[in-house]
C-alpha cells in the first residue's frame, strides 16, 4: 500500500427487494439519498464515478451503464468514469478501482456505486443471464447455476467433516435476524427460527430456500476521498488500509478442493498484509454469505477456526455478537437480498455506519476498530477482500 | 499524476476480422501471443490482470469474463483482477486501471487485455446488442443507433460548415491506406480510393460503407509495469504521462452541440496538463474513427484546427504522414475494424511500436516523442484520452 491514504467518508444504500423500478431508476435514488446523507458533499466536486454492476446488459438490456447511472446521479466526472465487473464481486471491483485511482493521484473525490435490477417479468430470462457467470460452454450443460454449485460444496462440506443442516440454520438464523434490524434488508422484519428455516422447501438438497441468498433490485453508494479531503465529509472516516484479490480457475475441472478456499485465504492475507494486522485483531467482517454453507467455508479460509470447524463455529455463536468476531452484522446477503454489483458496496455502507455508530443496538459491535469485508464471484473462483481501519487520523 | 511512474513495455493483437473463433480462444491467442513478444515475461510474475469487453454477456453468452480471461491466459492474479466495461472505450479504461493499480502500489506487473466477438450467426442479435450501448428505453425507440446517430453528426457538421462526403472520403482513404501496412487489420490488403468510397452503398446518409467501422472479432494485450521493472522487459517503454476523461450527458435530450465535441476537449486537457504537454507537442495520435466524421470532429475538438476546419483539415492530409501529426498510423478503426473492447488496447499496442521503431515503414512516424489515444464510447458522450512519452527514462 503506496500512494496516497483513501478513506470512505460516508454511505448509503436504498431498499433492497423486489422492486417496481429500472436500474435507472435506482441509480437516482440511491444519488439524491447520498446527496442527503452528505450534506457537504456538492455534485461538481466529485471528479470520479466507478459504477458496480453484473449484468445489466443482460437484466436491463442496457449497456455502457456508467454514463447513465452518472446522468441519473447529477454527475460529469471528468478524470475517470468507468464500470467495473466482477460477476457478483463487482462492487467491491468498483470501490478498489475508486481506492486505487485516489491513491494514484487520479482523482481527489469519487464515487462507487453498485445498482442491480434481478427481477424482471419473465424470471427464466432472469434465470438465463445468472448462467453467464459460470463457464456456460463447459460448466452450464452441467447445470452448473450457482445454487447446484454451493449444494456440491454443502454435501463435500457434510461428507467430509459432518457438518449438519442444523448448523447451516445457525447462520441463517444469525443473519436474518440481523436482517431484523435493518430496515433496507428485504428480509426485514421477518422472523426465521432455526425450526422455521429447517422447514423449508428444498432448492438443491442439502440447500433449502433460507440457505440461499435472492433475486434482488438494489443500489448501495459510498463516497471515498484522499486524505485531506476527509474531514470535510465526516469526524469517522473508515480508512481502506489492505486490499487484496485470488483467482485461481474459471471452469470447473481446474478448481481443486470445493472445501478449501485457498483463494480467499490468499486474498485475506494479502489484505490483511497491507493493513499490517492478523485476523485476530478484526471486530467485525462482511463476507460473503451467498449461502449458508459459503460462510461457514469462509470461516475456515479466514483461519477464524480450523478446517472441518465452520459448521460448530456457527452453531456455537462464535461469528455472532458476543462471540469471537461479528460476521455480516448487516444481515448479510441472506438477509438483506443479494443485488450483485449493489452487495459489495453496501457490506461497505455497513463498515462506515458500524464505525460512526450509527446503527441500531442489535447489531452495533461495540468500539469496532478494524473490519474485514470479502465478495466472492461465480463458483468461489475468485475471492476479493478489503481491510478498513476506523481509527480517526489517517 | 503521483504516484510511482508507470510505463507500457509491449504488446500484441490477434488478427481482426470474421473469425471462426469463440471469446475464450481469442484470450488465448492473445495470451500466448504476449508471451511470445516479451521473452522474459513469466506468467507468476502478473500480479494483476484487468480486462476489457464492452458486451460478453450479450455478444458470447459470457459475464464474469475476467477469471475466463485468466484461466486461458495461464494466469493467476492475486492482487487486481477485474473486467471494466465502457462500450467501445472498454480497452483503454482497462489500461487506465491497470495504470491506477501500479501508480497506487497495489500491483507491480498488469496484463490489459481486450476481448470482442462480435460476429455471430445471427447478426440481428449481434445489432440488438449493439443498440444496448445507446439509452435503450428513450433513444433506442427513435432509432438512435451508431451509424444513425454519426449519420446526424455528419449531416449537422455539413449544413453548419459545408463538410463534404469527398472530406469523408479522404479520412476514409487515409486510415484504410495505412491498414494496408498491418497484417492484422481487418482491411489489410483491400484498396481503398476515394472514387471507389464514394461509390460503395450508403448505410446512413450521408454515411457510406466505407464511413463506417466494422463488427469485428479481436483481441489485444499490453504489458503495463513500475518504473522498477520496466528494463527486464524492453528498452523502448511507453511511459504513461496523462490520463483524462469526461461525460457530460447519456440520453440524446441531454447532449449540447451534436458537432463540438467538448467532452473530448476536456478529456484531452486533463490528459495533455499531466504530461505537461501542449496538443503541438504531440507526434501521433490514435483517436476514435468509429465513423469518419467522428475523426473530422475529433480534429477540431483537440484544437488540431477550428471548428468546421476538420473537414479541410482531412483534405489536405494534415493528419496524414509529413502533415502536422499523424493520425492513425495503425490503420484505425476504419482499417483494422474495431471490437469494442479489443480496440482501445491495439491503439496503445501502436503507440509501443511505433516508438520501438517496430512497424513497417508505410507508417512508421520520424522518431516520435509523444502520442495521443483517444477512445470515446456510446453516442459520443464519454470520451477517454491517454499521453504517452516514449523519451526511453523514467
Amino acid at each position: 500500500m503506496t500512494g496516497r491514504p483513501v478513506a470512505l467518508v460516508g454511505g448509503v444504500t436504498t431498499a433492497f427487494g423486489v422492486r417496481p423500478t429500472t436500474w435507472a431508476e435506482m441509480a437516482q435514488e440511491v444519488g439524491a439519498a447520498l446527496f442527503r446523507a452528505i450534506p457537504t458533499l456538492r455534485a461538481e466536486d466529485v471528479d470520479s464515478l466507478f459504477v458496480g454492476a453484473a449484468e445489466p446488459e443482460r437484466f436491463a438490456f442496457q449497456s455502457h451503464v456508467a454514463p447513465l447511472a452518472a446522468e441519473q446521479m447529477g454527475l460529469q466526472p471528468h478524470r475517470v468514469i468507468q464500470r467495473t465487473e466482477l460477476a457478483c464481486a463487482s462492487g467491491q471491483s468498483a470501490i478498489r478501482s475508486a481506492y486505487a485511482a485516489i491513491a494514484a493521484g487520479l482523482s481527489d473525490i469519487a464515487v462507487a456505486v453498485g445498482v442491480e435490477k434481478m427481477n424482471l417479468p419473465s424470471m427464466a430470462e432472469a434465470n438465463s443471464a445468472m448462467g453467464c457467470v459460470m463457464d456456460r460452454p463447459w460448466d452450464g450443460p452441467h447445470g452448473a447455476t450457482a445454487p447446484p454449485f454451493f449444494a456440491m460444496v454443502a454435501q463435500r462440506h457434510m461428507m467430509e467433516y459432518g457438518t449438519t443442516e442444523e448448523q447451516l440454520a445457525a447462520v441463517s438464523e444469525k443473519n436474518h435476524r440481523f436482517a431484523n434490524s435493518n430496515p433496507h434488508a428485504q428480509f426485514y422484519a421477518k422472523k426465521f427460527s432455526k425450526e422455521k428455516l429447517l422447514g423449508l422447501p428444498v432448492v438443491a438438497p442439502p440447500l433449502r430456500l433460507g440457505d440461499c441468498s435472492s433475486m434482488t433490485d438494489g443500489a448501495a453508494a459510498v463516497l471515498l476521498v484522499a486524505d485531506k479531503f476527509v474531514r470535510k465529509y465526516t469526524e469517522t472516516p473508515a480508512w481502506v488500509r489492505g486490499t487484496g484479490q485470488y483467482s485461481d480457475f474459471h471452469n470447473l475441472a481446474n478448481a481443486g478442493s470445493l472445501t478449501k478456499w485457498t483463494g480467499m485465504t490468499h486474498a485475506a492475507r494479502e489484505a490483511l498484509r497491507g493493513a499490517k494486522v492478523a485476523i485476530g485483531d478484526i471486530d467485525f467482517a462482511e463476507i460473503h454469505d451467498c449461502f449458508t454453507i459459503s460462510e461457514i467455508v469462509e470461516y475456515e479460509a479466514l483461519g477464524l477456526c480450523s478446517p472441518g470447524e465452520g459448521g460448530a463455529f456457527a452453531a456455537d455463536g462464535r461469528g455472532d455478537l458476543g462471540g469471537d468476531l461479528v460476521v455480516n452484522p448487516r444481515g448479510g446477503l441472506l438477509g438483506c437480498g443479494h443485488p450483485l454489483g449493489a452487495t459489495g458496496i453496501a457490506q461497505a455502507v455497513e463498515v462506515y455506519q458500524q464505525f460512526a455508530k450509527q446503527v441500531p443496538v442489535a447489531r452495533q459491535v461495540p468500539d469496532p476498530e478494524w473490519a474485514l469485508v470479502h465478495n466472492l464471484s461465480g463458483s468461489a473462483n475468485v475471492h476479493s477482500v478489503m481491510v478498513y481501519h476506523g481509527g480517526g487520523a489517517s
